[in-house]
């Protein structure tokens, strides 16, 4: 699906940019790239940026005009650095992503069009554009490298994508084990752990039992939102059964864990 | 506010990554750039990378090990490109984001931190992050250039940063006395938490310094998502200090807590 969003870059001065480019696709899952009358390519500037997404290059449409780079799209965003005297719709890279997604889900292809480094795109090829998109950033230092606007629209695309996916955006893989160790302690087990710390606080002359003030309630709200797993409670318990242990004159036993 | 979120990086070998930071950091906002033993620093090619970002460049700190990149942070997320053995609490960038911009609401302080082009972070550094976040990516394809994921992490915290602004000002005054009570703890009091931790666990005899196994890595991982106050930093140092003195037959004073 992401294969129908293309990224289109307009009169690219810096070959290193293409290749830039290019690796900001393929780690975000995009594969079609048009060049618009670059510069300077195929370059070994391009392929070195580009760190292995050969393909994406050798795939690179070159074309001479805007007009052939939007063959068969239904959807244009053009990036926008300032405001223009047109008011135009405009969205935010997340917005950019989540419409792109939905429009190649109908079936549409989708075009993200970026202009020159120093000079943007042309009012011109802004109208043909049905979107703008403003990378939000510092009013007194606003232009983004090009790649590294390439790299925040297609980020937004695929996480977008995930999310229409239903795919996680992180993949925690955890082990069998792993999940066990992660089970979370029940509410009874903390209870049992708040008792067992009380008393060896008591123990070990940390808590007054005539005066206990706070502490307990402090140290509650603490393990309380901490989310402690099974595993971790049994260290938590062990720690306070060797420090009775330990101060009653007992034999250590070593930890096994 | 966005000053209290520094970028950390660490090992970095070509200086074209680190200009290419600078550039993504100001755009963004972000102003502190902390470099770890970087291989050509400071360097031309940096500066010509960096766009204009000269100011970044020239107020780098510029340090010998990740842990004095990160005095005085509250909240430290590391760049992680693959799963590791022990499960880690893990954030995708834009929970990055809005993680950073409420910690440094509460008075912390952030550090973003991004590994060496080839090897990313250690094992070891990565158990100095409370959390990790990775970049969702084609896993064919899935490792981003430095400064493009520089970018990723930095248009999430100005994402997060916009949203916050828009929204009608919390509970912005707080008495003094409960702010200090609520004012995270630093990585660094951290760190003298967990030495002090370990050896008190050696000397009850619960950590064996032959066979140590996972046990301090789970205890850090533990504590490094609990959000630990400045207050309860102190409570658990208290209770140390006095099963150190108990378990040596010293006179146990009475928590004033």
């Amino acid at each position: 699906m992401l294969q129908n969003i293309r990224v289109v870059l307009v009169n690219t001065s810096h070959p290193g940019n293409i290749g830039g480019a290019a690796r900001a696709m393929k780690n975000m899952g995009l594969t079609k790239l048009v060049l618009v009358d670059p510069m300077d390519f195929p370059s070994p500037e391009a392929r070195a940026r580009a760190s292995g997404a050969d393909d994406i290059l050798d795939g690179a449409q070159v074309v001479a005009t805007l007009e052939e780079a939007l063959v068969g799209c239904s959807l244009v965003v053009g990036t926008s650095a300032r405001d223009r005297r047109i008011p135009w719709p405009l969205l935010d890279p997340r917005e950019c992503g989540r419409t792109s997604v939905e429009q190649v889900q109908v079936g549409g292809e989708v075009a993200l069009v970026f202009g020159r480094e120093y000079a943007g795109l042309t009012n011109e090829e802004l109208q043909r554009c049905q979107y703008h998109v403003h990378i939000p950033s510092n009013p007194e230092f606003s232009s983004l490298n090009l790649a590294a606007a390439v790299q925040v629209l297609v980020y937004e695309v695929r996480m977008a994508w995930l999310e229409q996916e239903g795919l996680p955006s992180k993949v925690e893989k955890v082990e069998a084990t792993a999940m066990l160790n992660t089970q979370p302690a029940t509410v009874d087990e903390l209870e049992r752990y708040y008792e067992h710390l009380e008393s060896t606080l008591v123990e070990i002359g940390f808590l007054d039992p005539e005066k206990p003030r706070h502490l307990m309630s402090r140290l509650r709200r603490l393990y309380g939102r901490s989310n402690i797993s099974k595993l971790e409670m049994n260290i938590l318990r062990g720690i306070l059964t060797e420090t009775q242990k330990a101060v009653r004159g007992e034999t250590g036993k070593r930890s096994d864990t």
